[in-house]
């Protein structure tokens, strides 16, 4: 029987994360995590940590992650928002800059939570066809909107637009919020964060998940100019005051410091996914210039979703996307350490013998 | 010069948090934290956490912490969703479950916060008038309604509601959630948490801040039937699938674990408040049976809002309200150690001299 209460509760089609295997000698190429370790330095973090300080609040305004952030840019402490991964600071983008009633846009293929958020905050959007390249078309942009967001380099593609295409986008639309998702931009991209000087509505999101390893702790960031930021922040406290415990802030800015560290593993991957390219190349597959950590694959003789279930049984893990139906074909394979990609690789060259 | 983007904004009133000072030698009786560490198993989870991990995304499920939760409480996990603090447990709720065009009713005088994500997720309200003695009167209830929240004991006054009331309001409310927030009920409240099993509209909420002495962690929990917590999760895996990292995970199971510790140490704070009555009270201060780890004090012959600065000056902070107006003469004045309590009844022995 149904309940006279249930008319009142928010029905969403329930996001499913990605799976989270968890197996001892698996090779995980399935959530775009880096293969390296957190920076040393967040280990040293981690031990020096007074756990009795626990017991108190934390600063709400994670001004020790914030300052290291700031720095690392160049920017003021002003222009720095952080949230628990940027999932947290997409959604509270979402809440804050997405409240016209004209639909917002964002590219047909694209990161799988922006129709999430768009359907869970009840806003209206338009998601507008990649080209047959998988590429932005930038005049496609040029419509009436509600604001705009896409990933650059996209996700699942890997498809870089350069800095003059972002900034194109931004400049035809002065009267909404433009979002560049960069969670990808360190493994070869040309960030779109000096547009933020010369443009008072574009913001720029990073991660600490990728191109600093640390996925679990669950640290973004926005870097806008400070109007935007404090709009932000004005959400952010009337929804949850305190979102950073003290170990993600102290950790967090431990791997910022490490730059060092940040280009040597960075490099590797960029390094490694080169290497893989060639690879995959002779192997007959197919697929964009990714500048990601991922490879967005296809091949004309062999059904993907097949090779995805084979894989699996040799407990490698690789993303298959069922929708939409034009990547159907495709696989999205994580840059690993070498030793991963070989082992990828061997299991490739013998497919489906 | 007002921009176009600037209507598209969500304007809120900024919520200000309460005062996070941090000197040496302060007395810190402002944002009711637990004057004691978190367990010393805590200590050692920490020291023995392998930050190589953080690499990797955490479980989306956080089921090592549900676990210990549902364990602790004899439930299933299907039963306890958990967030990042109360906080993030409270406004999903208000997202999931506060849907209808009636308006939502809480007290006049309670958690500040509530109002707040009313505001923000422009959900209507009204707000019920506690009677002179700062008690809910549950008759007052029995109104059409879009869902009903309150804490118990409530905040900041301390009181605590008989069970009995709590299930004649749940009772008389079958066609709305009604939330029953329990931040403060480990200091010598009876808990709501059976009525989940009779009840399927009501939902229990929680918090690792005050009597697990965890507030820096960022845990918060709700306890309902599976069906209510099937919808918060699809709500919070379409906002955020990762918000709990590996760490708060890990402490916090910790923390679930060491029963003896918790009990020793609620304890010592309830001995703590109640000589805290006895001593006030000789001095003149009128206040509630608070069964939290707070009073709400008055006194009929000064000004709080004076004491409040008065104190504070001697690095003894405690906690003024501007509004509403009826309680604007009143402190809330959070349990600490019994030396850090000594301090603080040492100042008012000599107040205002």
């Amino acid at each position: 029987m149904t309940k006279n209460w249930e008319k009142n509760i928010r029905k969403v089609v329930p996001y499913v994360p990605g799976e989270q295997p968890n197996k001892a000698n698996m090779i995980k190429l399935n959530t775009n995590e880096n293969p390296y370790p957190p920076a040393p330095g967040v280990f040293g973090a981690l031990r020096a940590f007074d756990t009795d300080g626990l017991r108190r609040y934390p600063d709400p305004t994670a001004h020790v992650l914030v300052k290291a952030i700031a720095d690392h840019y160049g920017l003021e402490e002003a222009q720095v928002f952080v949230g628990v991964g940027s999932d947290d600071v997409l959604a509270m983008c979402f809440m804050t800059f997405f409240n016209s009633g004209q639909p917002i846009l964002f590219p047909d293929i694209t990161y799988s939570f922006y129709d999430v958020w768009a359907e869970e905050f009840r806003i209206p959007y338009q998601q507008i066809p990649l080209d047959e390249d998988f590429q932005i078309r930038p005049g496609d942009y040029v419509v009436e909107n509600g604001g705009i967001i896409f990933p650059n380099p996209n996700a699942p593609t890997g498809n870089l637009i350069p800095l003059e295409t972002v900034e194109e986008i931004v400049k035809k639309n002065p009267d909404v919020i433009v979002i560049v998702d960069e969670a990808y931009i360190d493994f070869g991209g040309v960030s779109a964060l000096p547009l933020i000087e010369k443009y008072d509505n574009v913001l720029v999101v990073q991660t600490f998940s990728k191109s600093r390893s640390m996925a679990g702790m669950r640290i973004g960031y926005a870097m806008a100019q400070p109007q935007l930021i404090k709009y932000l922040n004005d959400v952010k406290y009337s929804f949850n005051s305190y979102t950073m415990n003290p170990l993600t802030i102290t950790l967090g800015a431990a791997a910022v410091a490490d730059e060092v560290y940040f280009q040597e593993t960075t490099k590797k991957i960029i390094a490694t996914r080169e290497r893989t390219k060639a690879a995959l190349r002779e192997l007959g597959y197919v697929f964009g210039d990714s500048m990601s950590n991922f490879l967005f694959v296809t091949h004309p003789a062999l059904s993907m979703e097949q090779l995805f279930e084979d894989l699996k049984r040799k407990d490698i893990y690789v993303r298959h996307f069922k929708r939409p139906e034009r990547i159907r074909n495709y696989l999205r394979i994580s840059i690993g350490t070498d030793a991963e990609m070989d082992i990828l690789l061997e299991a490739l060259r013998h497919y489906p013998d």
